[in-house]
């Protein structure tokens, strides 16, 4: 295919004459589909649905210690289900407390806690003139809302294909005594699929804050979540990594079996040093006498341990795998050497991340939704919705159909070409 | 019984002995007893189990909209829980949002919300010199734990047989823009068993507060907990009260199932004016993608409507009336007439509150300790834990069953007795 770059107006006019007929044929169909957001398919949650079989109302419902998770206690989870989400994460059962049904909400707490009330001893951030994180871009717009809600001022990290630059991390951890946090999907990141190296993840355990109070918040939302378990990422142990640096309180670590088990129905974990678990428990025995422990007791009668996560995986990832390979076949088979759009294939994860020409993000999202294809807002994986750049996508390839995938492809890729073809032509209109 | 006062100082003396003596002889027994918390019989979370066989592997796990449970979605709850939770408290589903499992996390949230970010555009309460809650006292130790917490000063309310003295709560709020809310159990109330009269319930739907965004924290935690479905209280909505007062938006209410199906697995609501909802769903939004429908669901199916959820508290009712009855039985046939403590024999709930002597509270619960008793510590029911006249004593008798509840009662009168003597004589020494 011969790059946009180098046609002649006449050519572009042509292309992008080609280009509308073939959008107005798409557009025809009528694709109403909703790609926004990293959601599992119907198909992924029946999966699930033998672990509703294993309590049932002849079952024991005591734990192994012979407690019983119908009634109250055991603030910080039931023993079996630290140990489950200890081998999901590779941490010990004893760095790991098990909450309700979300990690977003042990984030949002965590970050709410610090601001009322400090971190183990520190002032509390709201008494602070500024509290700044460190966001590696792209990344998750959930935790940048977090810390846009609380007043948390932002700084863009680049990402590189080994995480985020590191470099820069140090120069302002170690440095600036008001950056507090950084926010990490360290293995299958949101959006890019990256896993962070060895080297980066000893970089970030080798960090010299200068905040006493500032932590890594290392949401490893997508630890299992390999497309091909013969070809799976490893991630270090930044737990251990940082225990053995002598800065063990320096990360918290977040999970959830959301996309395991039910996106609506699952169990979240943190996993800290003890001293951080400790402070934390104690926000906890205000805010509730315990969590859902009958729910932590049904995943681990049927997942039982790190084999049966592995098993289920398995049957997502071949749910997942020919859909990613869609998407990006689509890419390359269109895209590929026309110089007007990158994107990396993960090895896991929700998402292909899909950097356009400069400018053109938010008017290819909003072409394609002329389509009938809503995808994320361009600018959704940046801090503020700002992309300064105008140039990221996420592709969210899980929730549609085989089918419906491959006319969402195809109404992405043409909307790529569409307007990057009106920026180039635009561009010339210009000189 | 002769009473203690108008015994000699002989009388006391060898009333003391054979109190000792009894003492002795109900200690040997070694009983190992905790009737600190108010929790569920293990009969009571048997009644519940059939609840676990609605959901099993061929359940359709859509809500009656057609939603997937099982997926992301549906922030606030699904409709038929909505609608079942309104049916509870006997308000409207649109007025309604379902959480997780714990009715005190969602007014932990409430609180946390409002220092750090104000209650609809009002200054954040963190940014005030002084916040203020009024409690009725005695109260339930949790709720003036999460105030203390965020260093909110609590004002203590006396509490009358028709609910908190309705004068000074107006004189605080209609004066004081720094009373920001008022923590309320309004239906056989935490500890006494108390139930706000009509009057009371009116009278707080007419206070004019000082403050714009003082709210009335209004815990339903006993709606639908009477001992007797034939003599059970009824309680004004406050919700319509507020509404038809012209001031739609100063209450929340809240309440959970987990005193109704599992105490380790139920689920949770608050009910509110839509305009307080939608600020809260605000804050909600950033906290989490959802809470757990699929135990939503499994509530609705199980339960279907009120008429399930009274059918379900018959049973609780049944198992937890005899005991009520054995404490009561054992406080009258002991302690009646001997005035050195009062109490009031509750409709429902899951308390019985017993005024000692002034001074007598904690030596009481430290010598029941010493027989193997274990209760709420004295001053509990107090914010700061401080009862000035130590007196109140809250007795939970679901726990146990009927065979330890009799020696618990057994230790507990003897031990009012044994105090309540030492400290006559004592002040007969001081003379």
């Amino acid at each position: 295919m011969k790059k946009y770059k180098v046609m002649s107006k006449t050519e572009l006019c042509q292309e992008k004459q080609q280009l509308e007929e073939r959008f107005a044929d798409i557009k025809a169909k009528g694709l109403q589909l909703d790609m926004s957001r990293g959601k599992p398919a119907v198909e992924q949650l029946d999966f699930g649905m033998k672990m509703l079989d294993v309590l049932n109302s002849t079952a024991d419902l005591n734990t192994e210690t012979g407690f019983d998770t119908r009634n109250y206690g055991l603030l910080d989870g039931i023993p079996e289900a630290k140990r489950l989400i200890g081998e999901i994460l590779g941490v010990s059962a004893e760095n790991v407390m098990v909450y309700g049904n979300s990690s977003l909400n042990i984030m949002y707490d965590t970050v709410a806690r610090s601001m009322t009330h400090g971190v183990m001893g520190s002032t509390p951030w709201c008494k602070l003139d500024k509290v700044k994180f460190l966001c590696p871009v792209p990344g998750y717009d959930r935790h940048f809302a977090v810390t846009e809600h609380f007043g948390i001022e932002m700084i863009n990290i680049p990402m590189t294909p080994k995480g985020p630059d590191m470099d820069m991390v140090a120069e302002y951890v170690n440095n600036d005594p008001a950056v507090k946090g950084i926010w990490c999907v360290p293995k299958y990141s949101n959006p890019q699929g990256i896993t962070y190296s060895d080297e980066t993840v000893e970089r970030f355990a080798k960090l010299q804050p200068a905040a006493e109070d500032f932590r890594i918040y290392w949401d490893n939302a997508y630890v299992q979540h390999y497309l091909d378990f013969n070809d799976k990422e490893e991630l270090v142990d930044i737990l251990g990594a940082c225990e053995k640096a002598g800065q063990p309180d320096m990360v918290y670590e977040f999970c959830s079996t959301s996309k395991i088990i039910f996106a609506g129905g699952g169990i979240a974990a943190m996993a800290s040093s003890k001293a951080n678990l400790d402070y934390a428990k104690k926000q906890m025995n205000l805010q509730t006498i315990g969590y859902d422990k009958v729910n932590q007791l049904r995943h681990v009668r049927y997942f039982k341990d790190i084999k049966g996560i592995e098993e289920h995986m398995n049957l997502h990832a071949a749910s997942l795998k020919p859909k990613f390979e869609t998407v990006l076949q689509g890419l390359d088979k269109e895209l590929g050497g026309l110089d007007i759009g990158t994107w990396i294939a993960p090895k896991g994860g929700y998402f292909i991340s899909f950097e356009s020409l400069t400018g053109c993000a938010k008017a290819i999202v909003a072409k394609a939704r002329e389509a009938g294809l809503v995808m994320t807002s361009a600018g959704a994986t940046y801090p503020y919705g700002d992309d300064v750049n105008d140039s990221n996508i996420r592709i969210a390839p899980s929730f549609p159909t085989s089918e419906e995938l491959k006319i969402a492809t195809d109404i992405f890729v043409t909307s790529v070409k569409l307007i990057s073809v009106q920026k180039m032509l635009s561009a010339l209109d210009n000189v």
